[in-house]
């Protein structure tokens, strides 16, 4: 008997119609053929996915509970997103709301390596942490490194590239990357605070696996990721190979059929973020105060012996937001500023410092 | 300067917030971050994300023309994805609808290797072309061997792995390949017809690789990949790495905030795409008539010099159908037919002969 995995889907549908959606969503995310012809009795006990429940959430609007047997991924981050949403991702009304995972598929992709006491013990923090990130795109490595170590003289945690800086001709990653390294190194040794810089990986897993290598020579030992971009895979693979690095990752087209508080606060966790970014509530995305709170609470909530994630709420973030968001937040978290910074222009170091300042001096 | 590509977006908004909406998606999907700051000329001019036009669709509901210039995405496949929607995926109300590809993006990507010519020559076929997939998981590979043996026997075009067949403990990949593409194979030497098998790819890069060069030594020229479920700069490798293969592409994990037509007539082709499946009308999605004829047609018609993609609708095919469905779609098709084959159990094959008549002798 394989274990399952049960998902939760919040379906549309006729009430006299639910059942067979049901039924219909269990055949397709297994089998994926009519269930009569099969005679497999393994195929039929194991494989085959069962209707565990269905309840009305209102008229016309079901929660739909299906169990998918944990073999039927393999163990691939990909074939596990296949499984669970796959086909159906085409389906209108149909969103994957939730998810219960089982020990075995725990245990296979393991959840953050480090997560938020990696994130916290690296730049000898105990509270709220701050980050920022690198831009614009188009910016050459030298003005990205000056950049970088004027934030960095501010005291900031971690300086993070911009998701859009990948590996263009103006700003070619083994050029930006060593260079930014250096300065953030040079502002640390006067700050006396370890500010960390984590570069943003992109391409296949050849050039992923040479930008991390590069990354290392540089003394980084942390790096930004967008799963939903290099595939679930790569990103099990950049992890299963570099265990002493931190994961933060990026929720670039995360957009789609998966509830964001299941995709950013368990998914990116099982699959190993250690800080997981998400778009804030009041700033240029529509996520609500609730779903954010929710989010938050996912990705640290004691659950099956996985560390606990960093959620990185993010998008809109302003200095004057600081005292309101890690009373809403709490401490374990990473509050990233990105545009309102770099607008202070040269006055950057200073507007950094009193940025980190409030999150530091928070009580 | 820069190519740029247009990117065409289908808007929600209120009237008076329109003009800001337009500019906050061209910030968005290229500096993103407040533009004032920015004093970098080469920035301004060449990176910054350009609002094109502003159409009025219906009360509330606009077209959005954005210009983002190419060389953001570095010509990688995965930073393509991240710049023409990334961020914006997470927006409500905004889909990418279509976008007008510059010629610099055309030759970097190159559209299909072989196309719709490649589909039929390999099968000495004119016309329509027949099609189906093993099923379901949770087969063993000699019973799965025997399936596609008593199928091939039928003579029918293609047979693919379903594309839940991955690497799992009940069917490695390595197990299951050789044997079906042997069967295949020896039902060929019978029919006269040259049947293909197009296994399923699955996992990272390096396990990519090696199930290329296996599905090869065993005299396999044609694969199934889901570029959403292994990323987009994978499945560029793969192409690039094998020029002599067909491509066919999985539609699993397509649905979310891109229009289904750009995605599947449009976008997979660009890629390279050789035969690109998506949802029929009429079958289990909710597909219109109208979205398949405007997928067919984006998959074929002359466009920048790209190889015609073969369109593949799949889910719900019937024998009674095919009529209805080559003169709906013409025989620049492959028609691709699941579930309701494998009902006839041990008439199979003679399910499929009837199935292949129908599409070879339709005219």
């Amino acid at each position: 008997m394989s274990t399952r995995i049960t998902t939760i889907y919040r379906v549309k549908a006729e009430p006299a119609t639910i059942e067979a959606r049901a039924r219909g969503i269990a055949v397709e995310q297994s089998v994926e053929m009519p269930v009569e012809p099969i005679d497999d009795p393994f195929v039929l006990e194991n494989i085959l996915g069962q209707v565990e429940e269905i309840t009305e959430i209102a008229p016309g609007d079901y929660e739909v509970r299906i169990g998918l047997a944990s073999i039927t991924t393999g163990y691939d981050a990909a074939q596990f997103i296949n499984m669970i949403l796959g086909n159906t991702s085409l389906q209108d009304g149909i969103t994957l709301v939730d998810a219960i995972f089982p020990a075995d598929i725990v245990t296979a992709f393991g959840g953050p390596n480090h997560g938020l006491e990696g994130f916290r013990s690296r730049v000898k923090a105990k509270g709220a942490l701050s980050a920022t990130a690198l831009k614009p795109q188009g910016t050459p490595p030298a003005t990205l490194a000056r950049l970088a170590y004027d934030i960095a003289l501010g005291g900031i945690d971690y300086i993070k590239d911009d998701h859009g800086l990948a590996d263009q001709s103006y700003a070619p990653f083994a050029a930006r990357v060593p260079m930014i390294a250096e300065a953030v190194s040079k502002a640390g040794a006067k700050t006396g605070i370890a500010t960390r810089y984590l570069p943003s990986l992109n391409g296949n897993l050849d050039k992923m696996r040479a930008q991390i290598a590069l990354a290392r020579e540089c003394g980084i030992d942390g790096v930004l990721i967008a799963p939903m971009l290099c595939g679930f895979s790569q990103f099990q693979t950049i992890k299963a190979e570099n265990p002493d690095f931190l994961f933060m990752t990026h929720p670039s087209m995360a957009g789609g059929p998966m509830a964001p508080a299941f995709f950013f606060g368990k998914l990116m966790r099982l699959m190993g973020s250690d800080a997981s970014i998400f778009a804030n509530y009041g700033g240029r995305f529509g996520y609500s105060p609730e779903l954010c709170h929710q989010i938050a609470s996912l990705c640290l909530e004691e659950v099956q012996g996985q560390k606990p994630c960093v959620p990185v709420p993010a998008g809109g973030m302003e200095l004057k937001r600081v005292p309101e968001l890690l009373n809403f937040f709490g401490t374990g978290v990473i509050l990233l500023i990105g545009g309102s910074l770099l607008s202070a222009k040269q006055k950057i170091t200073a507007e950094t410092a009193k940025f980190c300042d409030a999150v530091r001096n928070f009580s």
